[in-house]
């Protein structure tokens, strides 16, 4: 039998307010979602303003981060034309998400959960899901 | 030109938050969601122990109350077999729900939003719908 | 955070070879699917002459049998037209099933797992899976 | 009338033997998976830290060989923008891979099935499903 940590829905939600947080200090509003460390849902949120367009694109950053277990930009980068993982994006039924602003979220080096930004820029939602993470980090005592 | 009156994003977590209120009365953890009056998801909760199976039945339950402006439960009644609304289930991508638990969110008489709720029985989460609308006018003082 | 029981590789094998043996001993060759307690796929076997559209069945009985958390002949029951939770069975992209042949694999209480199978009928198929169980049971000495 | 070769499920598991030997080997959980020669799935294992989202690109990097007849790290080369054969990787409903892992299985010069392992790099993987061959070859006394 196997023992998995995973994030909790008063956990996922301090994720999503320090998204929010940063979100609002950049002046963007985003869309953003929490999954756990299989990719389910746990939390989302449309700021006002958010686009819709960004709803299903933050729940699959959210989920590609947690259950691929790496940064989707780091995926935008693996998945260039001429490189070997070059199709990725289009796996999982369309849900493999490889912009920016997806991001996996550890504890003790365990994946337990990922985050996931969109609206903005591939950079913005990518530097909103780190405040995220810090803020989560910060407010919960918990370690990477 | 037409205005439209929308559920904001603080009015949607009311919403939310009236849901887990009920859910946690009746000790069933709820998957709750809420859409804007175009069908967009604005705002998800799955509380602890939800029904992974229930994520998109509850998303699909607040857009089809929002959008067809009818509580799903009474798209149960009109979709049986023998009825001529019989079929509509399998429309919109399989996103229709006929499932009680989506309820139309109106203020002044107008849809702003729809609510659904997933992973009690089909009654149990209409009454927990229906909490999550009565909370909602409660705190903001909004009339049906 | 929350800690979950999840079954092993090792494990979901056993529950596959429970299936295999009593497919064998009633002549009926099996698709069988064991997924995680989230739903995901984590082993399968065709046996020589399974049907071939059964692979996606026997998952899929797998998949709704661990997040619906209920046999998936309960749900062939509660999705009878006229009754309210009719209409379940289209839901979750097509993947909720509701054809006897899936059960949760539940260990101390907790849903660890779910195995699905198919290629007979639906009596047959549950009788495979419950045997199945029986075998995972006999064989790791854990208990329901 | 036509006579088809196609892996028995013995056969099968051993190709899936031959993948996990070189994946513990390796240090790397792979989802590993086979098909028949029509490209229908016959047997899969995600082993213990496997990738969520690995399962269903293993699947498809078998079907894709066994059904399109290369290994997919060929169809990486032939579908980058600006050669005749790019945009493939959307064809056949998302499933055909062109990320390296996926081989065919052949005997006596026909193909009788195919190989797909996913969760490590397109390289890590397709040196995994040469291996599977491999040990299919020394184990069965069949040629390719």
């Amino acid at each position: 039998m196997l023992t998995v940590k995973r994030l909790s829905h008063e956990e996922a939600r301090v994720l999503l307010d320090g998204a929010a947080r940063k979100a609002r200090e950049m002046g963007i509003p985003m869309c953003n979602a929490v999954t756990d460390e299989s990719g389910h849902l746990i939390a989302f949120d449309r700021m006002d303003g958010g686009k819709i367009s960004s709803i299903s694109i933050a729940v699959d950053k959210a989920f590609t981060a947690a259950v691929a277990r790496k940064g989707t930009h780091v995926y935008n980068d693996l998945c260039q034309p001429g490189k070997p993982t070059f199709g990725i994006h289009i796996t999982n039924g369309g849900h493999f998400s490889i912009i920016g602003g997806g991001l996996p979220v550890t504890v003790d080096g365990a994946i337990v959960g990922g985050v996931g930004v969109s609206s903005g820029t591939a950079g913005e939602d990518q530097v909103c899901a780190e405040a995220a993470l810090a803020y989560f980090y910060e407010k919960t005592g918990l370690k990477p």
